[in-house]
């Protein structure tokens, strides 16, 4: 029996479905939907780690449907919520073995966290931290979670721009602001020296800060940390829907990540790539690794970047954590995956950052 | 405000909450379920090819519920399963540029699959292809698809053992039938300039297989491949649930693979890493390279053995592909995702196969 060889679409896929046993009934004609009943998910143990299972096992956000229309109301929020973090702040440095300070950087509000035992491989490298929140939560110290376990797991200093935010400012701001924290870097250090991490929004950041640099023809730092980046604002990517209320952080596509964001490009084409990075032109773009979970609405649009560095031959890593939702490696530092993911994200950068 | 140090769980958990703005509310005392209500998935289409969206909206596979009790029964269903897709291997063949020869090797069955092009550098490499089938199907050349495509996308030589499966024999035949394979490669080749890949149950079988030489105190391979292994054969990994009913291929974490697999341990703990191999140790392992998709089924077990081989120490990359399910990166040399997936793998093997 011989395959057809006719260049009809319809014919084409039937021979390709007889290559694949698994799909035999395949329709030809539309991409129809696909049912899923309701269904009642366990809490994965499974290599998980006690402290994890308690994030996996929480109950949705009950922040998720937050769908606040202006920067102001979007600021009492995160303030409210800031209180909360920052009380935590102190202790958690002190276990991270790390200090902090407030200063500004050619007028940008920057946070420095400076570990008490910086690497020896690490003294003349320095990592711009980019904080998540949807570009309008985490105002101040707040954001510093993350650069202080980095700082802390990594032995390396780390730089937060305490970027602006709504109402204060609108989109491109944080962009702005971390480009002038990086081009003031530059004035003393090789690019290669330099890298910019972060997650979620501040994934975003990091990518879209470098494609921002590439437009402005400056050099690119030498390599690149994107925490399950909101690489795409169009509500575009599969995960958003097989993951809705399955990822209790996010929990929806809909939610108030999404609501943050309109507010945020205050009118700007959502398919910008300074707003949905996914969309970008990453050819000559550093080392960049990725950190996203099973659970997390933006597993899609972390693996989307994953493929579109690699289609342009970019070095790419990619880490994926078994039953995690949204950016909930770097919750808490005291949870066992949070030391795993940032060690594996300071390894990237010792491997990759010249020294 | 400052946060208390008593070591009870719950207060320990609390303080961990500060530190995660977006679990306030989390059960403290239970690992409580999840409820998801019932959704309709679109077909997603951002960045994959027409041809690969038309694998991601077949309906679910109409043998996803097979419950074939006996080897025979399997053997049956993968006689007939075989007509159609053998039918289209020889344009396969031709496509790929390929030649295949079936002979044996120290009594095993195997298909040598030969590149009409060899490129240089895999001159003096081989790669050996388990093929999948949850230990029961794709017999003789039926196996063979993914090899062709390797042999055709990598320019590098593979040879399948036709290893035997139920009735013939059960667990661990197939094992053994690769060990013998790569016992007598070994006694020409280095173990450095050989390599073992496969997908599903050839995913498991490439790190069992691995673990067998590690207990024989074989020297290992120079690089593994393993596509969405079944690496745990006891229904535990959490997109066994998550992505029940979401993955067409497999289906449901209880449907005709678990089925398929239990025939063939033929009572064997299915715990043993030798059927399980995430619970095996995978010390001096040589590096990895593991493919996936957000919608398989094995999703979680493909990252559980990234993770664990990270643990281990062993450099693994880690591929994940936007929309798909089980294995559909190999359902299809004609899908642009098949060559992406194989030159991926083959660019890894370039990288870590001895010449």
């Amino acid at each position: 029996m011989k395959l057809t060889t006719t260049r009809s679409a319809s014919l084409v896929l039937a021979a390709a479905m007889m290559i694949s046993p698994f799909a035999a009934n395949a329709d030809e004609t539309a991409l129809a939907p696909r049912k899923v009943p309701a269904k009642t998910l366990q809490v994965p143990t499974a290599d998980i780690s006690p402290g994890m299972q308690k994030f996996i096992a929480a109950p949705l956000n009950p922040a998720w449907n937050n769908q606040f229309s202006t920067g102001a109301e979007w600021r009492k929020f995160a303030d409210h919520q800031a209180i909360k973090i920052n009380a935590g702040i102190p202790d958690m440095m002190q276990r991270m073995n790390v200090k902090m300070e407030r200063s500004t950087i050619d007028g940008v509000r920057v946070y420095t966290i400076t570990p008490n035992e910086i690497a020896p491989e690490n003294r003349n490298r320095v990592l711009i931290h980019e904080h998540g929140g949807c570009y309008v939560l985490f105002p101040g110290e707040t954001g510093a979670t993350e650069a202080i376990m980095m700082a802390g797991f990594g032995h390396i200093k780390v730089i937060m721009p305490d970027y602006r935010m709504p109402p204060e400012a609108y989109f491109p701001a944080p962009i702005d602001d971390g480009i002038t924290v990086y081009k003031s870097l530059l004035k003393t250090m090789s690019p290669k020296n330099i890298g910019i991490f972060g997650t979620s929004a501040g994934g975003a950041l990091t990518l879209e800060i470098t494609l921002r640099a590439k437009q402005l023809g400056l050099p690119l730092p030498g390599a690149l940390g994107s925490g399950t980046p909101m690489s795409d604002a169009t509500m575009v990517g599969d995960s958003f829907y097989t993951n809705k209320l399955v990822d209790n952080v996010l929990v929806s596509p809909t939610g108030f990540c999404q609501a943050a964001t309109v507010v945020y490009a205050k009118g700007h084409d959502l398919k910008d790539p300074l707003l949905s990075p996914v969309y970008g032109d990453m050819h000559g773009f550093p080392p960049t690794i990725l950190t996203t979970g099973t659970r997390d609405l933006l597993l899609s649009n972390t693996v989307r970047v994953h493929r579109a560095l690699h289609r342009a031959g970019v070095e790419a890593d990619l880490e994926v954590y078994e039953g995690q939702s949204h950016a909930q490696y770097q919750f808490d530092d005291r949870v066992p995956e949070a030391k795993e993911a940032f060690t594996e994200i300071g390894a990237f950068f010792d491997k990759h950052l010249g020294k």
